[in-house]
């Protein structure tokens, strides 16, 4: 690859982010990589990298395999098996059984991620894709934010 | 939101580095979000990414509602729980049993963040507070990089 | 510390990616902090940031002690035991039963890194190495993205 911009061949900086609302509707996944890339092709912004960020703590970002549904239906099982929403002791249950067990998913799983971008595009990989996963077992409007930086 | 530099009004690149020293009094989570607010702050940046990263292997990050003290709670003994220190097969003890469980524990949880910037603030959602995770039990002081890029 | 680019001191934009071929032997870490820093060296980025990004779902990353490999050793088996290649409820197996383990061990660890980056150097702890985690059980050929930002 070796790509870039180096040299003589430097740039201003643009900063450029924008909002991504995700409506879930309970726990699962929603994929969010065509609209990241839509907001990505916005920028204008060719060089740099793209910043994901969830303004949450019981929902969280996983990148994860698009292709085959049974891979992400075995995923949430896995969350739901490693945190249980029936364990005895937790104290944090203000908002129901689902409450703890969405913070913990969450610490388990990613808040930001940074993903380069060269030639405008996103350098995923090609079985990549960038998911949203809610954790509350209720509807919920959530907000990204999405940030490209670079030139 | 849609807000940043773009277009005609683009900025020359600023990076500012601050490191926090962060003395724990041994395992569990200290909020440091004012810490890295009050760095932004000083950087004059208003535009870009803060980049948080911890410097050690055996303590971690995790961005965390910082509302309700019991959510903290139930994550320390959930993580006490999921990586117990009394498992007999770790290898790697020469410094005590919470020697490798702070390593596993690290690496379920993260490193670095990266937290929007905008109009010289975070984007951190309502309820995220952003969290050393000291996972040794003795008081360490521990070295946090604060990275503020942008414009 | 306190070091960067401020004020009247301000840069151009520089961004350089490269990318980093790693053959793994199936499952285990390789460690590629020499090769990112060979990278940052070429780019002469002096103030920034470091990004790593693994173009896969079934690897992942981790910055994990570098000293003492045993600590690795104890990693690996963590991982192994915590997410079993026997699950008997996994319904994503066409690629055999290290398939789906795979994609929930890269969940729980990271696909994305950043590091700052002073003076030419990454600000990585004393003990701090950055690893490829190969979950396959066969031999991959694997691509890691290096973004040097900054400068």
């Amino acid at each position: 690859m070796a790509s870039g911009i180096t040299g003589s061949d430097v740039k201003s900086l643009q900063v450029q982010h924008d909002t991504i609302e995700v409506q879930t509707r309970g726990k699962g996944t929603v994929e969010i990589t065509g609209r990241v890339r839509d907001i990505l092709k916005a920028s204008g912004i060719t060089e740099g990298v793209v910043t994901v960020f969830v303004r949450h703590t019981s929902c969280s970002l996983v990148i994860m395999e698009n292709a085959d549904p049974s891979a992400r239906r075995d995923l949430h099982e896995f969350f739901d098996r490693l945190v249980p929403e029936d364990t005895p002791w937790f104290q944090h249950t203000s908002e129901g059984p689902d409450d703890m067990p969405s913070h913990l998913r969450m610490a388990l799983t990613r808040t930001s991620e940074s993903i380069p971008v060269s030639s405008s595009r996103m350098l995923l990989g090609t079985w990549q894709g960038i998911f949203l996963f809610e954790h509350r077992r209720a509807a919920h409007l959530r907000e990204i934010v999405v940030t490209v930086m670079g030139g």
